[in-house]
């Protein structure tokens, strides 16, 4: 199954896609702390409401949630062109719900930015909720797996050695275009990829993770309950701009995409923005 | 003005806080993004329906914020005292809304805690939404202030470089007993203690701030529009059990007192907590 977030007719929606149909679930307008597997499994699917993909706006694949947990340094070239040590505990940060963009949007290019990155990540959505969740039962507690962009200010990110200010910019996190069911989809392996004007940048693989989901899942649920529409993303691979000699940023006008074999791709053109008040 | 998250007769509200009674405001049950500062002070006190304050639960001051953002380092003693360098942009990282407590709950010492630790902070909470904000205009978009104990697993803090899994464990972290307005309260000098078991432990003023309140807005607001309900926890003054020699962790029973001159007292037990799943 795979269930997209979008607006149609200034409605916001959750579907069931189908192919290229969108397939409205009834009374569910975004995936939050409500929308458990089981209730959306069972939603009432409302077929003579059903539209093209194509004559929709896809919002971000979670509109609702109340925590976006990310995981940094969990590939290990990653860690390595990072100059990082390995650790036995994930690195752990945060975005918020203002960061989160559709599959289709435009990234932000803040006047402020000095060094813009990619970071092509997969993303877990949380399904049912749970606390010490243990790792052999992670994965019951997953709706589903989406791909996102965590598009970083490494500039801002470095100016102290916590990072909240270089990761959670509003308007720069693409994730989408759906969250698919883990029975489509695997989360343990499937080639990942970052192109940026059509050139690979990152090319890796999930069977390469530092920390699989489930083991993510159950260290997060140690000091957090995790709730319907909590989003993990898991990390980067090796090859962020910031890391190549010479460093390669992100300008006005590239395109940016990132795809998951099973789970699905999202394409991003970048957009510098004067600054708003 | 004074206002108070609590719970009366199995219903939550907010109301205004006058000596012993808290007289609920028409139709608002939690400070979040839709409570704007002009609407609390526009709302509609039901004064027929007061309660004194001995016949309520008292809540997290704020219930229904969408950011909770930490302010690391914000005292010159404490800087010193943690063996780091000065910086000229703020440490900050986040906690979730489930890491709060209302300000007489007990804070959980969890199973896993190696170190709890305590951290008497003044808390800031927002009224008017607002991007890129100026210094000069910073104050002007804060509903009031609030008391907050960052109750720190330190030895989770320090498992990786990142702070998220010390300082966002759920049920930590009291906040209140009020939102005080700025025309009760300083955001820039008064007197901040901690006590534990009656003993003085952290004794400081906010006039010590190394970032004062306008700029912690000024410098957030850039990255992220600042929501009505959003909390800003100011930094925690010298003196944390973690830094003393030898180290003094918080205990099953143990008593932490935080009082800021001018905005209120919480006072928590700590207590052990059997783990649940």
């Amino acid at each position: 199954m795979r269930y997209t977030s979008y607006r149609h007719d200034g409605v916001d929606r959750v579907g069931e896609r189908r192919g290229d149909r969108l397939v409205p679930l009834d009374g569910v307008t975004d995936l939050g702390p409500s929308t458990t597997t089981s209730r959306l499994a069972a939603a009432t699917r409302l077929e003579d409401q059903a539209v093209d993909v194509a004559a929709v706006t896809l919002r971000p694949a979670v509109t609702g949630a109340q925590k976006i947990i990310c995981v940094g340094l969990n590939y290990k070239a990653h860690i390595d062109e990072s100059g990082r040590k390995d650790s036995d505990y994930p690195v752990l940060f945060t975005k918020f719900p203002g960061s989160l963009l559709g599959p289709d949007d435009d990234v932000v290019l803040p006047p402020e930015a000095g060094f813009l990155d990619w970071e092509g990540e997969l993303a877990v959505v949380i399904g049912e909720a749970g606390r010490r969740i243990p790792e052999s039962a992670a994965l019951d507690h997953v709706l589903g797996l989406s791909v996102a962009n965590d598009i970083t200010l490494r500039d801002y990110q470095y100016r102290t050695h916590q990072w909240l200010q270089g990761k959670a910019w509003d308007d720069t996190t693409p994730l989408g275009p759906d969250v698919v069911t883990l029975d489509e989809a695997s989360a343990t392996s499937g080639r990942i990829t970052t192109t940026v004007n059509g050139a690979v940048e990152q090319d890796s693989d999930l069977a390469h993770f530092v920390f699989p989901v489930a083991h993510l899942v159950s260290v997060i649920s140690e000091f957090t309950r995790l709730l319907p529409g909590d989003v993990i993303l898991t990390g980067t691979p090796g090859g962020v701009g910031y890391r190549r000699e010479p460093q390669l940023a992100l300008h006005d006008g590239d395109v940016v995409t990132v795809t998951i074999e099973g789970v699905g791709a999202i394409t991003n053109t970048v957009r510098a923005e004067a600054p708003t008040g």
